[in-house]
């Protein structure tokens, strides 16, 4: 019998390469005797006879046992934050190229076969939750599995603020802005503002400042149970511009103070087994023109 | 009364400056009732009217509550590994200018004061053991507090071999080494070499290539739970160098492994009370001139 | 006699120090016998008795042999590109506070007095010329000392453009923009993004990507005498902007192409005699904590 | 006619598929009706039929119009130095594998018989003149096409030393060392160090320090026409090394002084016609994953 009994499938929109995978999947997976639901995201091109149970992700996500998500890193960012909260446990399966997230060829239906059996590895994914507060009150709040940004918007001049850790003044910025970013989102826009890669296994984040005025303004990494606050002056609020995962921003008034903080719920990622994180790490960056060590 | 009863000193050996801060601690320290020991490798200059026990460190460090060094991180780096197995907490005291952990300016005897009252701080610092194995036998090892290094040696060009974490392989180095760096390392050697600031609070280790052959080999910061394994040809063995802290070297032979693990002894380091490690480190790095965030 | 007749004064408004310094700039320069003109934009408030010849500094820069500037880099960026067609020489002096470029203190006016009578060093940097074309016709342009950035606007998401040097491909850039900086602008801006410290006396630009997705898209240093041209995809032409100095923006249209070349105008530098490059970068970026070497 | 009579060939050694190229080369420059020569360092075993005109390199550059180096960057660096003195033009031919420097693929006989024929592109490329100085005696000096390395030797430790740029002060450094970069140097060990890459087609060369302790401490360009020197304390002239290319070394005494200037020498590098710099740059970097900009 099947680990997971009932599956929803995701994916990438209007994608034509991820609607085949996803309708092949559907067939394999209900010849296995699974029953397959669909985010209705997808549109009715995914289903291939039109009789799946669809709806939208945010309902799906209380009744299934397994999301599995065709598309890049971006896609599975998405999913990830609605059905976190769920515990739902997410597999990725990528478009032919492989990401950091999706890491499932979908030429592999042996490898997701073996997932759905219960033949995997789970991996608990740190998320970020940002928020704004005004005095005591979250006035708006977002998540984020890779990072939170803060940056310059509609200027060309730098920006400046202050971050707080745990209530203890930590630095005074002068820059284009902070990612912070988690383990997950090491790998992503963080490494390309010069910050670390940071294993998913490590319960930190880290504060990377764009372009910063002062030179020793270095990557940062404190415990993930830490509470940043950056602190924007008032006059400058037009010039800054908050947002998680690329996807969804938060406004911040003039009046508001930002707060980062870890997420209540993380991100269950699962692998087929033999996954191992740092040959992906390997391939995605083409350490050693991708030659495994011998 | 105090809450360290007996005390022990030590420091960095011919320099009149600590010579002459620790003979004003001596005075001090007594008419505050309490016995001080001196490291005999502080010479007898140290003391005011010669009558005090002296012995060896590591003879010291059994029979003392508390460890006063006098001098800079490097002075403290030293005796940290000699007391670190015995608990015995760690103060540091400069020669006028702030260190990373010497962070207590000599005029400060107040503050000193407090401390021995048992007014403080104490935090805990991991620490890393590097070991050289032939089979399963540990034919040398030694601590850091800062960082291993491993480098090329003898030779002017780049060097190769391959990093291993928990039995799995990380990747394949063409570089000039890589420097295996703590939190407490993160200041130091590291930061030259492009890796992030870690927060002594963390719980992990970063790995960092010098001048990396392949651009995409950046710092890497992972559990310091892990066992790294780094492995080297056996003919190029002699263009490698393994040292701790640089102070300490390994002998690595042909036939064997360099393992890094953490220590299962951590450094207890004592600060006043009211210390903060940010304003440590925005006054060592310059960050905002020094001014602190308002 | 001295060697420049007809000198202009501008500098920062709306500053008190910087209106004090001028009174001061003025009274001593007429004692010294020569013709002091101002800037109309410095408003009354820097004249000392009210009688000075004011004026534009466009209409003003056709007639004299000398602009001294008060105020931080950024005001002589201003005034540079107003005077540098007309081949007038430009002094700095800062507001108290060495400046890359106002490298004069108020407090010198011995240094000040020894440049108008003419032992001086002049020293000539390049500018950058940016010009929006469509077809063959020049729709927009401005002038840079520092730099041309072209960066992502509006937008949380990477931005895609190629770059091409004299009519060859360069590079396709994923990432957040791109600086082309002047070796002044090599202590600015550029710095921040990573770039090189480049000598003014190199007639050269540094194309240096920002927070690149690709990390061997390191910064490129070409000759001055470069045309380059950033090729920006029409459909994403709102989420891109142009800025010349953090000053002056450059519209740039869907049907239009970026255009970067050396300006036929150059800023003639003024300093005093004894002026040493290496100085001021040792001062500015506290090598070595400022000290000289011995 | 060809526009070369005289052809030399040389090689990285004890390398079959580089002697197979070559015996290859051999056979149909001679059904070109050209006279080649070998390089007796390549052995025997290059010449098909062992009548060929063999000598030492150093030899055979007086009297040659062309030399082909078959192998790696790194064979074309150390022949380079042999013949710019006698302006003798070189062309790469790799092994299979894009140099920088070995452009050429060996499969391309086409290309290299357009070289031969005179339809080529020919570009300078300045070296590097290092030389030790006693007084005003020159008592060892070497060349380097890439670049000139200082470098800690035989010791763990920072090492200290100030460099003076035509006889003004620069900087003091702690650091591992200091390399100085030609253009053609700068894809090579200076890019590894944090360095720019430079356009062949500017003179200028680039000081990037090797893991520096002052993090403002960054590259900086300077013209190529500048006389650097290098003062290195004479108690610690045993912990520093330096060298040229990774090839050659030069002995730094107690009372010498380090000198770096431009070579007297450029060396002729020729290119099969439609070579473009960028195009290398974009295939080694791995710029967007390779593909060439549309």
């Amino acid at each position: 019998m099947p680990a997971f009994q009932r599956i929803a499938i995701t994916g990438k929109p209007n994608d034509t390469a991820v609607i085949d995978t996803i309708r092949k999947l559907i067939e394999r997976l209900e010849a296995h005797g699974l029953e397959v639901s669909l985010d209705t995201a997808m549109g009715a091109a995914a289903d291939p006879d039109d009789g799946r149970n669809t709806d939208k992700l945010e309902t799906l996500a209380g009744r299934i046992d397994l999301l599995i998500v065709v598309g890049g890193d971006g896609t599975l960012l998405h999913a990830a934050k609605i059905v976190a909260p769920h515990t739902v446990p997410v597999l990725g399966v990528n478009r032919g190229r492989l990401g950091f997230l999706v890491d499932v060829s979908p030429d592999r239906f042996d490898e997701i076969a073996r997932v759905v059996d219960g033949d995997m590895q789970v991996e608990e994914r740190l998320m970020l939750e940002a928020r704004v507060l005004e005095g005591d009150r979250v006035i708006a709040r977002s998540t984020a599995l890779n990072e939170v940004v803060l940056q310059r918007w509609n200027t060309a001049r730098m920006i400046e603020f202050e971050t707080w850790i745990d209530g203890e003044p930590c630095n005074r910025h002068r820059s284009d802005g902070l990612i912070v970013s988690t383990p997950t989102g090491s790998t992503a826009y963080a490494l390309s503002g010069g910050g670390p890669i940071m294993h998913p296994g490590i319960n930190a984040v880290a504060l990377v400042p764009i372009s910063p005025h002062t030179l020793s303004n270095r990557p940062l990494v404190i415990s993930a149970d830490s509470r940043i606050e950056v602190r924007v002056q008032a006059d400058s609020i037009d010039q800054v511009h908050v947002s998680c995962d690329s996807q969804s921003d938060l406004p911040l008034s003039a009046d508001g103070r930002l707060e980062i903080l870890v997420s209540p719920h993380r991100l269950r990622l699962v692998h087929p087994p033999g996954h191992r994180y740092f040959d992906i790490l390997r391939a995605k960056l083409h350490w050693g023109d991708g030659a495994p060590p011998c």
